[in-house]
């Protein structure tokens, strides 16, 4: 609970328009994409770096936590209030502040939305790579707190190696730039890469310095059936083998496939997987790497490999391919949605174990994602009112991730940990580097007011259930 | 000085044959590119992490330094055992433990020489792009501890955009792994990040596990002559503006020509400046590439521009091109040799504010470098036994420094910070900036004991004077 000193201090800080405290507005504000809601005691809409420092030195001598918010879209709990305290959202904060087609670099504001950014870019023939699913609504300041990656990560790389610098403050209330306008600099340690990815609890964003690419000449998207899940991951192992490197290699199963044709009134021929592949760069290359991803996969068994037929259909197969995750609740009331990683060429081992597993629990799990660079979302589908199936759903989820680390990969590629993977970290990492994870938390914020319950399993006591995406 | 205790134990812990007192074995790990030497007290070869741990744990309990080293080729005294005790050289630890095709990553010890990693991937048709200047002598270790970059960064980055997960000893002793072997990983903190460019400060590197792409088709070298530098400037603007990333853009200044045409027997016809360009790619991007720029460079007034005539020009080309850091001193007794990086399209300017400060202080000053990423090596050309001259050259490089700045670039670009710059990292970073680095620090090594007296300025007393590569 605020004080109503507190309450009054935060509405001159941010202006009595930019602040509440009401349920009305809090509720909007619980929520994420995990649909375990909690609710924070106010939100605010700050203009810039300059408020955010007041609130968060404020926070600090009043001991309240402050929680960071782009859009709400993570899968992990990141953005959640799990403590209550003050909801920083970054609405107000939605400048494209300068594309400078000289250096090949922006500047925007942390609320600026992924896809806006993109839409402008390219505009001027530049090109910002991050895709995640959720661009049309995530943020570029939330994409950075979570690292988003996305379909085109296996030629471009994720959100980190697009950022080269930020405005941010720091937990303790300082306004730092970190990093350079260029390519180079090394200048003391990376901060920049320390903030990417740090879920919002090592400082909170207010600019950023991003990396554009000159927009690639021409793009191609395949379409390849496969009558059986095994060859398509073959298939896949077979494309980087041959030193091809697509800039999205998606892969869709047999239950994403009934989905989309059932959802997205696409017809995919009863085929028992897919991959939806693009190609892009100069059109000669394209058409060369088209043919030999061709050719690739009709060795691999593909029943049929065809180019898609212009920008319509690109469109409409981009469409079904994000509309899987949520249409994935129509089948089943239920899911828990996890995106672990293995090395690419064990991609067919994760998936006849993830089969096993499904077997073995009695539990539809349907698997699609970024199989290009390894990153496979596997959704455990169930009934929350099945307590039964539920436990089962849960077991069958640590088992993938065991399996995944066995394969060497890890268990989250993109979502993050928040809250819902933050009791199965010391499964991936050792005690030593969670214990140095944790006094890097501890020096730079040693009240532990930023973005609190995140990442660290609590010392001690059960934590709130909240498997990612575990509701509809 | 190392109590008899201590030397036997370190003799216990590496092997008799893997330590050493002497002072003839001393002076060789007392040197680096900087010319400052530093004598440390023992110079011990481990075998691995378990034995440097060791040495940690017992560098904490007793009180001495421990000063990680590479191939000793920095310009920044990174490796310089500025306090005395005891270099881990990683002369031992140079096994290419694996280089998996299928998955595009090698795995590596940190003592492997950049070149023999190359050599041993392009046998198998893969490309570990990452090149300084150094890349005959420097090791892995060394690169990421400092973030190496070279040419090649312009179109494929630096060091740290190559290094998916670390073996790494804390300061205090324990060893962890950090990040994955995949494209993605968001799974707690960027540690990987946050050692790769710490200069040896925040850990000792045993172990890294890197990306590595499928090796381009072809390349075409490009040799661009230029009248005048300022067109040359002009022409490096107008390729990036273009959209057209060369994987190379290499820039020469006339200083730099005429110590190339004496001492690598080249001739470029009296140029006023020379660009040394680089496509990469399938065939016919390549060509096409190649195209553009040749055009480009004519319509900025290239006095000619043409293909180099075969695999041994090339291979002269480069030659002529890495040996002109060490040729310099054949003109002037002794250089400061600085790295800044400015955005790709102030390099006009940049180069126009080095003329001016050259006339100024009536000082040669020898430019070379990394256009295409803004990566400019700045030499300040003079005497050390000149004072007055000495003393001129300092002033010009701070001039230099805030003229990088003012164009809103950084100081280091690939050096690093360590003995030579830490007065000069205020001009850069701001108080809170270095202060949450310090935090850093002491967090993870509390007693101060890893690769100490680098990056931060001294609270008080005036430092060593040590310029990048003032000595010969």
């Amino acid at each position: 609970m605020l004080s109503e000193i507190v309450k009054r201090e935060l509405k001159r800080i941010v202006g009595e328009a930019n602040a509440s405290f009401a349920k009305e507005d809090l509720l909007c504000y619980s929520y994420d994409a995990t649909n375990s809601p909690y609710l924070p005691d106010a939100v605010v809409f700050p203009s810039g770096a300059e408020e955010i420092s007041l609130i968060l030195k404020m926070a600090n001598s009043e001991g309240f936590p402050v929680i960071p918010r782009g859009a709400g879209t993570g899968f992990s709990g990141g953005s959640l209030p799990v403590e209550g305290g003050v909801v920083v959202s970054t609405e107000r904060m939605r400048k494209i502040i300068e594309i400078d087609t000289e250096n090949l670099t922006a500047l925007v504001e942390p609320g600026v939305v992924t896809w806006e950014l993109q839409t402008e870019v390219e505009k001027l023939g530049l090109f910002y790579p991050p895709d995640p699913t959720s661009l049309k609504f995530s943020t570029i300041g939330g994409n950075i707190a979570e690292c988003a990656g996305g379909p085109r990560a296996v030629k471009y790389g994720v959100t980190r190696d697009y950022v080269l610098g930020l405005e941010a403050v720091l937990p303790t209330g300082e306004i730092i730039t970190t990093g350079v306008r260029t390519a180079k600099g090394v200048v003391g340690y990376d901060l920049t890469r320390l903030l990417v990815g740090s879920e919002g609890t090592l400082g909170i964003v207010t600019k950023a310095h991003l990396k554009l690419l000159p927009k690639p000449e021409t793009t191609k998207t395949l379409l390849a059936l496969f009558p059986d899940i095994k060859d398509a991951a073959k298939a896949v192992s077979a494309i980087i083998r041959a030193k091809v490197v697509p800039s999205t290699l998606e892969f869709i199963d047999s239950a994403c496939i009934k989905v989309v044709e059932e959802h997205a009134k696409m017809d995919f021929s009863g085929a028992g997987a897919v991959l939806l592949i693009e190609a892009d760069g100069s059109a000669e290359s394209v058409e060369k790497e088209a043919s030999t991803i061709e050719k690739i996969c009709m060795e691999s068994r593909a029943s049929s490999v065809r180019a898609a037929t212009g920008k319509y259909e690109v469109k409409d197969l981009w469409k079904a391919r994000r509309a899987i995750s949520p249409s994935l609740l129509k089948i089943r009331p239920d899911k828990i949605n996890e995106d672990v990683v293995v090395p690419r060429a064990s991609i067919p081992d994760l998936i006849a174990g993830i089969e096993d597993i499904s077997k073995r629990h009695n539990l539809l799990i349907a698997c699609f994602g970024h199989a290009g660079d390894g990153n496979i979302h596997v959704n455990v589908m169930y009934d929350k009112k099945n307590p039964v199936e539920a436990a089962s759903a849960e077991d069958a989820v640590v088992e993938a991730f065991r399996l995944t680390l066995r394969l060497k990969g890890t268990i989250s590629g993109e979502h993050g940990v928040g809250t819902t993977k933050s009791r199965f970290i010391e499964m991936e990492l050792g005690p030593a580097v969670i214990d140095a994870m944790k006094r890097i938390k501890a020096t730079l914020d040693p009240k532990g007011i930023l973005n609190p319950g995140k990442i660290f399993p609590k010392a001690n006591g059960p934590q709130k259930a909240g498997f990612a995406g575990a509701g509809k």
